[in-house]
């Protein structure tokens, strides 16, 4: 950390920081310049709470250095990390992961054909909503548990795992049960006490960005779950709240590089709600695969016009295959072989 | 709800929107104009899910009319809400009330302190935090559920009602056997398991609105506790993220009056949070005051230097008697009588 | 336009909107629902000014259905719109164009060199900025006029048209003499004068999106110019102002097709200034020309660590290079024959 | 500056660093940590350029300890500074100054109308657009330098100093002309040659805080116009853009006390603008004049259900009269005498 002090702060006060510092058990080094002081801060192994720093006389204001992650860092972890899921594999420059289903499990038909039209175009993995984070009170809340199970019915079905969401606490038993990974949602990015039960059940976990979290954010939240010594850890963009409406939020394309540039967890992307618009979806797709993504999480719905959720953001069957078909062209291109 | 149809739509079209909604149980009107047509729908009785209609073919956008809330609406209930608070009343033109109390609660000592420090200085009720959501896990995360005795005994010693922060639906029992009120925090706010759990409980609540939760949305999460049937909802402004960082957050004041034209539930300003910077807290409250808050939350430490919490935006005893002096003159300059 | 009334709103308030539309030569048709009227507006040709009635008693809101641009949309003009910079052409499936070049002219051997590496890249365009917009006073501001000169020597030289921003009407003729393309540079997007001038002078305009500019505001800048006459219009996403710091700005580059949706006029795509890091620079090239954008822009200098302005982001003459082998494999693969 | 090395930097990069620092003229002093090494920058005199050190190999960032304003900043220039406006002053303690008008300047009648209504009100300057910056080209543009005449007489036969935009330099002597103080719109702010231009005049300034500008590129803003002389420069906060769209923008109160601890430059806010509301305008005009602003400017028009521009925001005659009584009695109560 660095301290920057006032222009014309006294020494005293300079004296009266450096003290501080030090009863914090840590190393004050005053770097005098031409028109003020500075005051590095060494010895922290980490991210240093300033609050009993920033209001002291004198000082300007405080400047991290550290970060709020350790665990996430490739600084600290070079070796990409790969998650396993149920034989799925995520990261480190794998051929990319494509994760479909429909946003809301509504019954066994509509889980059976989704998992078949997934099955079909060649997706990977299975999702589906169980429990559904709505912004109103008078729209459908999901299934609930009975959801999970024709959930998990379907990727066996057709050779799927599952990942699905969990809101509470209290749903993580049920959701382990059924699903092979655990996702927790955007609203729920900084819930910690969730954060904290997921990270100790050991369980894969999909983290998705809060839509208003920046990176750092996003990252101090994986440290989470990684400092509870879960390392199977998925992070996934899913578009970022700004004051652009055209689009249902505005999808940060740029964080996936980025990403692997700070750490060493593999990061997907979710077009469908990134945008939330159906036409939009394919070609986001392709770009976040050319932007490096490490698998892509789309809705498909067997009838999106019937859909109790999201589906305008919904893709078909058909459409879903056509996508693939582009998707399977670019792999070859991008150089996965035989995906 | 007006579904905008294509310039260039057909006839074909606009009969396949028109039959899409009278299958949705609504009234299709066709309003041909000089340009395009667009659709009005009739007979909702509030929000309407549009993701089935938004992607049929012709249709440029819908737009909304009704609002995602009802009952936290004036239009619907003009009469304003007071909220009761053991005694303590919020709203409908009643004086401020002031509440006050540390960020984190971290002793007997501490707490019996500031809570002394409240009443001194003129505070009506407790605040302080027992669970804590810290962006990184290795800050202090709060006392727990022990704390919750610390800060009910504190309250009892001074004579103050106190309000406090709960997590998760697991805390709640334990919460309401020692808070009056109970705090929903930034992060919870689409916290809508949590929401509905509060709003079955029956015990007033403090609702804050999440950092990057628009008006609508704010107000749709009071709809889910009101919904259940628990209408002691009082509204929290803190402020939201916007690309300024000179101050933690943006305190958005303009939401005070705008808030009032819309809802009936009270609503109180943290400046605290808002501003994150103790210099700012007395002149933004006093500000806030103005703008017709029903009250206010500031962080009061008994020694901030030494807070294990947000130290650098909480004000010490001395420094909130200070402000209440102010704040006692500037109600008597707006008619509040005797506070 | 539709106008909203309040639920509790008076058939004489409803009547003197009706009668305020009618003063308008504008045709009001009241929609009577089951909780409100809303009255629509036709006959309009084009966006309703509706600040005389949003005000008026009863009403609740106004919603616009017309967008602030009509000659900008594809609605009104559904063939896609190329434009033609000194034989270069933009846009309608064509293949993407690559300009680069430095972000400030610097000197003769600069340019000649800059140009050269361009060249020998494969760039078709060549760019450099003589007046530079910079944060403080205290940076380097740019040649000038002087620096147009040796744009324009470096472009003919090496056989590349040119691009260079124009920041004041003065400053216009001596840009026309010197430059085959205009830039109107995000600050100023909503510089009016300054577009309408651009619109009459009839050259290639290159318009860079405002950072804080929505995607309907880019397109009403941009019929700025197209009312004026001048169609050679090619849009540029530069990166939006948001929270996120972790990259200079966010790239939207969901914009792109969003564009294309709504738009005829090519779009191009800076991605030195949306993410202002060298590294990133190359992925999100290959990603936005996998988003449809019909060009790329981005900073190329001979000597990136001794550049006068955002060396940060620049990339240098091999690595630009490296950058086009992959983005000619790319296009190869996305069938964008020869390029 | 600091320069924070990666962690597993090598002493050759960091050697190199160091001697790049010292080609810049620069003291380097490298810090080692724990962790990793850090470098502090010292010698330099204001805001460093770190484009060129931000890349080289083993550098993780760099972190600004200069701020990109010095003139305009209170640590240099601790007493605050009053503007004086043909004997209209603003700052250091004075009473707010209330400046008042129509957005748009219409006609002869409309003006002398507006400026009878502000002087009859107790307004102290008057405020009138003749060039307007209007999102789409089809909305009135202003009656230009005609209008700056109608301005002008209006405001001298009512004993006003008069406000207005300047829009392009070549309005500039105009303006001077018929004008006591110069406005600089939001979307100018980052007009860099118009603030120079506006430095050499030495005219009065009111420059209009950008609609996405941090409040450092606000005070670097004004740095432009104070280090071409002229010191003469009132802030002005009109709101900013965020997510949220409940107000036009969303009122940055909050920075009005920020401003004053690090700038000694008066600030006016502008709550018209900012909330697009006139509902809102008198109770957010009393805020900001309680967080400390020293003058206030708001939109009134003598019938704004026909004003030509922002109406929906205009205060008539009396509701400005009724607005102005209750901010005698508030300033009253601030301890300000014979306002």
């Amino acid at each position: 950390m660095l301290i920057v002090m006032h222009h014309h702060a006294t020494s005293e006060q300079i004296d009266a920081v450096v003290a501080a510092v030090k009863t914090m058990g840590l190393i004050a080094e005053p770097i005098p310049g031409s028109i003020r002081t500075a005051i590095g801060v060494l010895g922290n192994q980490g991210y240093v709470d300033d609050s009993t720093i920033r209001n002291l006389p004198g000082v300007r204001e405080t400047i991290h250095v550290s970060k709020p992650y350790k665990l996430a860092s490739r600084d600290f972890h070079p070796q990409a990390t790969i998650v396993d899921v149920a034989g799925v594999r995520f990261g480190n420059g794998l051929p990319p992961v494509m994760i479909a289903g429909p946003c809301s499990i509504e019954s066994e038909e509509q889980m059976q054909a989704g998992a078949a039209a997934v099955k079909a175009g060649g997706g990977q993995m299975l999702r589906g909503g169980a429990f559904k984070p709505r912004t109103g009170p008078h729209s459908f809340q999901g299934l609930g548990v009975d959801g999970l199970a024709l959930l998990q019915r379907a990727g066996q079905a057709h050779g799927l795992p599952v990942v699905t969401e969990v809101m509470r606490i209290e749903q993580l038993d049920a959701v382990m049960r059924h699903a092979d990974m655990i996702q927790i949602g955007a609203r729920n990015m900084q819930n910690f006490d969730l954060l904290k039960e997921v990270g100790k059940c050991g369980h894969p976990v999909l983290l998705k960005r809060g839509m208003s979290a920046t990176l750092e954010e996003f990252l101090a939240a994986a440290e989470y779950i990684l400092a509870e010594g879960n390392p199977k850890v998925v992070l996934c963009e899913r578009g970022i709240r700004t004051f652009e409406r055209a689009t249902r939020n505005t999808l940060d394309l740029s964080v996936v590089p980025m990403i692997k540039e700070l750490s060493h967890l593999p990061i997907v992307v979710d077009p469908s709600h990134a945008t939330g618009k159906r036409s939009l979806v394919p070609v986001m797709t392709r770009a976040a695969l050319v932007a490096g993504a490490d698998g892509i999480m789309v809705e498909v719905h067997p009838d999106p016009a019937r859909a109790l959720c999201d589906g305008a953001q919904s893709l078909s069957g058909p459409e879903f295959s056509e996508l693939m078909d582009s998707v399977r062209k670019l792999l070859g291109f991008l150089g996965f072989a035989n995906n």
